[in-house]
């Protein structure tokens, strides 16, 4: 990913949120990217701990408490957040004005996920003016990110969309422009779209975050040869039940990978298919023909959905070359304010 | 439910999986309950350490690490455990003897469900005697629960599919007994099946979990007036957009309320409805004519289900009559082992 924004000349800005876990994220920055997103302000603690300095919280900051984190976070780090309310503009000037610090406001533009942010270019202006115009603030630019385009499955429906979604943010960065603000940064993308995000001309930077580890429904997509990735997360689950000629009971279920976009997959062995999880539970079914695994045995699994199941452990068992070499704390696991 | 089962004269030993707390279990056992269940061996630990002598682990336990692990909590707690397979069985009393402690077994049996458990009567028998026989391992009884009978909507569904179970249940005991084994424990049922299990005459447990909480799932059963329980459980979100007309931006999604059996309900506030739950956004629709909740304002959800909710967070807020009293931490949470 890293190699394809460079190709692009984009930066490179992965989304923490994916594995919020500090070790993942050093390796980004040291492989070349720009800085981290987070999605939620607490997140953000652990990678400003581990020394990151340059992070996106690539939403809208809203209510006391975690205004209040912000402030303490750009005293520590640079910092920039969205924003989509003028109410929240003022909240979070009077938040720096606080803390005695600065920080960078990315107006959220809605470029068809119809989830937060600005679709009338007017009030978009009107934000990007009230920030520049706010001791404390800085206008950076815009945030045009598109969730549901990352899963639709063809790469056709994936390019209509990204075309549709930089055409917005370029006509909104042109208003403001038109108006005589600057635009230096325009941020969106994801693992699903970064193919025709970074060969848009639109966008500035790309906030992939599945791609170092992927799952089960980012590989049900339809990957370019020139920019796919590989699964390298797996949840290993032992068989602690064959009660019956073509089933075995997995010991892994919903608490352990989340089930929102179905139930995991098994790696690495045909003929045996995770068919329902429960909550500690995973029901599988042996096809007719394939070997059974037995009592005991381990089964590797592709989680569905890599976020959330990140949520779910407290660390992450690293393997190379199917030697375990360490475990790296999860250190964002739970921080959801 | 403390109450109904003392009426009919069965044990209560509520299920620790739902809350993984055990300030919770420590009032549960207060209030009457004979012990507690939980459902993976590493869940158990911070149980033990907070002074619970008396736990059930609902589940097979299988491998040598959680072996092990029972072995030690064996020592200090009295622990009984499920089997089905006779290789469990012998791995179950070897880890006994290594660890100089003793466990009592119940044989699961599958009463409809289709995930563990024997079915044929002669297993159940042959891992009776095998248990009964082995050093280190003591005979209790069984363990007969039916998930899936416990989200059936109707009371007439329920009752129905309860009559099946406990039928079940009492012929595989009737079986033991006419070999001549005792079988003091028939342990089973749930929150939506414990109405008919406590008045079967079969069950001598409860292992009912949700009923203090409760969730929106449970919340769309049809209850009896003389067993029905409220919901206290509650997720604090706010609004952290107003992008559109009839649209608003709660700050919580599937890493805050698990989406497994759908969003999340809105409590207390007509005319707003949870609509998609994002990885960290709400999605709410609300309703013509409806007021519009502000920017900042808080909105209580009822999770959708509560136990992989509780496995989400850190700690419970406890509040009487609108005012906090306590913080209880959920020590169990993230011990899926």
């Amino acid at each position: 990913m890293q190699d394809w924004a460079e190709r692009h000349g984009v930066a490179l800005r992965p989304h923490a949120k994916a594995h919020k876990c500090p070790e993942v994220a050093l390796r980004q920055l040291a492989l070349g990217a720009r800085g981290i997103c987070c999605q939620k302000v607490s997140e953000a603690l652990p990678f400003v701990a581990a020394g990151v300095r340059d992070i996106h919280i690539s939403n809208e900051v809203v209510g006391p408490a975690k205004l209040a984190l912000l402030g303490e976070l750009a005293r520590r780090a640079d910092i920039s957040v969205c924003v989509d309310h003028p109410g929240n503009l003022d909240a979070l000037a009077q938040a720096m004005e606080r803390a005695q610090a600065r920080v960078t406001v990315l107006v959220e533009v809605d470029v068809g996920q119809g989830r937060c942010g600005v679709t009338d270019p007017q009030t978009v202006l009107a934000l990007a003016r009230r920030a520049d115009a706010a001791a404390g603030l800085r206008f950076g630019g815009l945030q045009a990110y598109h969730g549901s385009v990352q899963h639709m499955r063809t790469q056709a429906e994936r390019a209509a969309v990204c075309a549709e979604v930089a055409r917005a943010a370029a006509a909104h960065a042109d208003a403001l422009r038109a108006a005589g603000l600057a635009c230096p940064t325009i941020t969106g993308s994801g693992t699903g779209s970064a193919q025709f995000d970074a060969a848009s001309g639109v966008f500035t930077e790309l906030q992939a975050g599945s791609y170092p580890f992927m799952d089960a429904d980012y590989g049900d997509n339809e990957w370019a040869e020139t920019l796919r990735f590989e699964q390298s997360l797996y949840l290993l689950s032992t068989v602690m039940s064959t009660p019956a000629a073509g089933r075995v009971v997995l010991d892994a279920g919903l608490k352990s990978s989340t089930a929102e976009c179905g139930p995991p997959r098994v790696a690495g062995r045909a003929g045996l298919t995770y068919l329902a999880a429960n909550d500690e539970h995973g029901v599988a079914r042996v096809e007719p023909g394939a070997p059974a695994p037995a009592l005991g045995e381990m089964v590797r699994l592709v989680p569905s959905h890599v976020d959330p199941t990140f949520n779910l452990h407290d660390s992450l068992v690293v393997f190379r070359d199917d030697v375990v070499v360490d475990l790296w704390p999860v250190a964002a696991r739970g921080l959801s304010r």
